[in-house]
């Protein structure tokens, strides 16, 4: 009974408890039994307080028996990555440098998941502030592997049924990445669509908030919460929220199409990955064409890179000032090399994301969504590196919208991603797109 | 009765022609009148058609005459930097390396003086590409003297009677200085509410769209007309358009309280000005205070020198590079220092914008409005510059509204100009504060 309530998604979970079938408590309860059995192999939290969230479960199912407001995760937990600021839970962003911190306030997002009625877990493993030096984190699937990076704890809780939802962030492959080598839905809505605010900050530009779950409507349900304005966030802009649960339930009009984007990286896939490529390519027959992307995309890697070091030597200043010492040396490679570059090549870098995005706004005249990989293959065996971004680079520059989808297995038996990228703004339409794949799949599969 | 028209506000001119008390078409001809009587000494123009403006007054009476909608500023005039793009002149710039450039289509501030019913008169002079080195253009109190920069053409048009309006733009002290020297009002409306899209980029942090008039009725006219949100716009903010002439025409519901601001850079303001602030504080008793801002201002002048070279280094990366021995010295100089300038300090420089705004926003809680010089005192004498900017630099940096009075005339008779700084997105409190000055002053002159 404990294991089956841990492994239920988010939507089915708050659906029982509304109904009064099951409690948040039970939920939290059998949350906490499994994270017990499995975190010390797993790794996946910086923080829990076992009694502080039973006793967020209860008040939940309070409120209920009160009679009172519901919100849509009602009693649900949830896993923070510990890069958002929580008013009751330390927030470390993964470096001694920050232990102990305990912020005033909530950030943003975690406010958005209060009001909607989520139990807050725990803190979930964050890379050294959210960049590449791992934490303690295995991939639940071979605890020798990598879960990725940066939002690793986020991914691993959610695969290992600690949690059926968590919410991490990308700034390069960070959501997307782990996914993938989870075998979870990560997904990454467009820039600019759920605040930042009280998150710890690599880059103005490129930093997404992103969620996990294990299923595309949880997705759906978990992004559809965060999606609120925030003029804190200077990013964001103001616009109708989308109804990404409705949406994606809709049929769509005409059968999607898809491009097959293998991207200017593709020969750094395994086999694995190609197998399961063309498998899938073969199933949607008739609906899915190869595109080649423009060559300027070849070079966008390199401002994704710009961007994203000077950023990090401007917002990690303090710390490589003070700290260095206690950093990563891969950080401090990251920063030194951040602090050399020029302005000029960085508001260059800036200036062609819009231009990038006049170009994709073309292809998605044509395609619905882009079918690309999400990561190279399975996970790679070792935990000193969280895996390779590269898929996952051009998107996050361009702030478009990006899925993976848990569809393939490789060789050894591991999860691999497909991710699915959508047009800028169009989160809704990715997810529908997403829902109509998954059924034309499972038709296929009968 | 021509020089009578030529010096009408563009309020009671606008108003006369909605009543049919005259014609577009006369007042056109009477600030062409007084164009062919000036412009040979003064020259405000890089471009003007006079049939061509004739023919659109005519179009303009036409249009009222068959009872169609009459816009707030219907058939008046307008002069127009050349830094806008028009889709019926040319828009050169103020460099040979964009001469004969016609764009395809309007900037979006001058196709809302079009649906306001303006008629466009031609192109005003600017100095290079925006920047320090001056265009052909006169101060119109004393030809031997610069009118100040880079809007030159704009505000020597307007204290010339050669247009009733006109607009320019502030990337530094380039609508508030001109204003000062040549005797009129400029206004620098808050970053953000007026859109630059088609107008020649510096910096997207810096720029501002500005107007010229010669009352202060006018420019809360103009500056009405030009605040629609437009999304190609990337800084602009939805939110509602600001009524400006109404609430610049209510009383304020309890007396303005003035800061006066010295800035750091008193001690570079001429005898004149000194003696002018001292009278206009002695007029304001009981409703000034001065006002020493926290010491990190001092610091702000670097920054914003920072952010305008490294931005002018990209803005202009193609000038410089296909065409530098066209460019001036002095531009060549600023961009390659702006060439020099590191990522890390650039972004920086940015950040701490909004920590100036959080500074800013306390002392507008006990301040409607600051008191503070426009520029050093009068014109300076000579055309081979266009005068010394600092006093403008803080508040563009900013964003912050501001307004320059031509309330003060200097120990060779020409003008002074006062400026009033308002709160960030307040600009019609600071416009009816103005107004209050305006009608305080003259209560105390008689």
């Amino acid at each position: 009974m404990t294991q089956e309530l841990a492994s239920l998604t988010a939507a089915r979970a708050a659906e029982a408890i509304r109904e009064g079938a099951i409690t948040s408590e039970e939920l939290v309860s059998a949350c906490l039994a499994r994270i017990e059995a499995r975190e010390p192999l797993i790794g996946a939290w910086a923080y829990l307080d076992r009694d502080y969230a039973l006793e967020q479960a209860r008040r939940a199912d309070e409120q209920r028996r009160e009679g009172r407001p519901v919100g849509p995760l009602h009693g649900v937990p949830v896993g923070v990555k510990d890069i958002f600021e929580t008013m009751d839970m330390p927030t470390e962003n993964g470096t001694v440098l920050h232990a102990g911190y305990r912020p005033a306030t909530d950030a943003k997002a975690v406010s958005l998941l209060r009001e909607a009625g989520a139990v807050i877990l725990g803190k979930t493993v964050t890379t050294e502030l959210a960049v590449y030096a791992p934490g303690k984190t295995r991939n639940p699937h071979d605890a020798n592997r990598t879960p990725g990076g940066s939002s690793s704890g986020s991914a691993a809780a959610v695969a290992a049924d600690m949690v059926p939802l968590a919410i991490g962030s990308q700034t390069n492959g960070s959501v997307i990445r782990p996914a993938s080598f989870c075998g979870v839905f990560g997904f990454k809505p467009t820039h600019g669509l759920i605040s930042r605010q009280g998150m710890l900050r690599q880059s103005r530009r490129l930093d997404h908030v992103g969620v996990f779950a294990r299923s595309l409507e949880d997705v759906a349900l978990l992004a559809e919460c965060l999606m609120a304005y925030d003029e804190r966030d200077p990013d964001m802009r103001l616009r109708a929220r989308p109804r990404l649960t409705q949406v994606m339930m809709e049929e769509p009009p005409v059968a999607p199409r898809f491009a097959f984007v293998k991207t200017p990286f593709w020969e750094q896939t395994e086999e694995d990955t190609r197998e399961g490529f063309a498998e899938l390519i073969a199933c949607l027959q008739g609906r899915v064409e190869e595109l080649t992307l423009s060559e300027i995309f070849q070079e966008a890697v390199q401002w994704h890179r710009t961007i994203m070091e000077a950023d990090l030597a401007r917002s990690f200043q303090l710390e490589y000032e003070r700290g260095r010492d206690r950093l990563s040396p891969q950080l401090v490679e990251m920063i030194e090399r951040g602090r050399r570059v020029l302005a000029v090549d960085y508001n260059r870098a800036v200036d062609r994301i819009q231009l990038l995005n006049e170009i994709l706004d073309d292809y998605f005249y044509q395609y619905d969504a882009f079918l690309t990989p999400a990561a190279p293959g399975e996970a790679p065996p070792g935990l000193e590196s969280t895996g390779n971004p590269i898929f996952c680079t051009l998107w996050t520059l361009c702030g478009v919208p990006a899925l993976c989808l848990p569809l393939l297995t490789g060789r050894h038996g591991l999860p691999i991603g497909v991710q699915l990228v959508g047009q800028y703004g169009d989160d809704a339409r990715l997810l529908r797109t997403a829902r109509w794949l998954e059924r034309r799949l499972a038709t296929a599969a009968e």
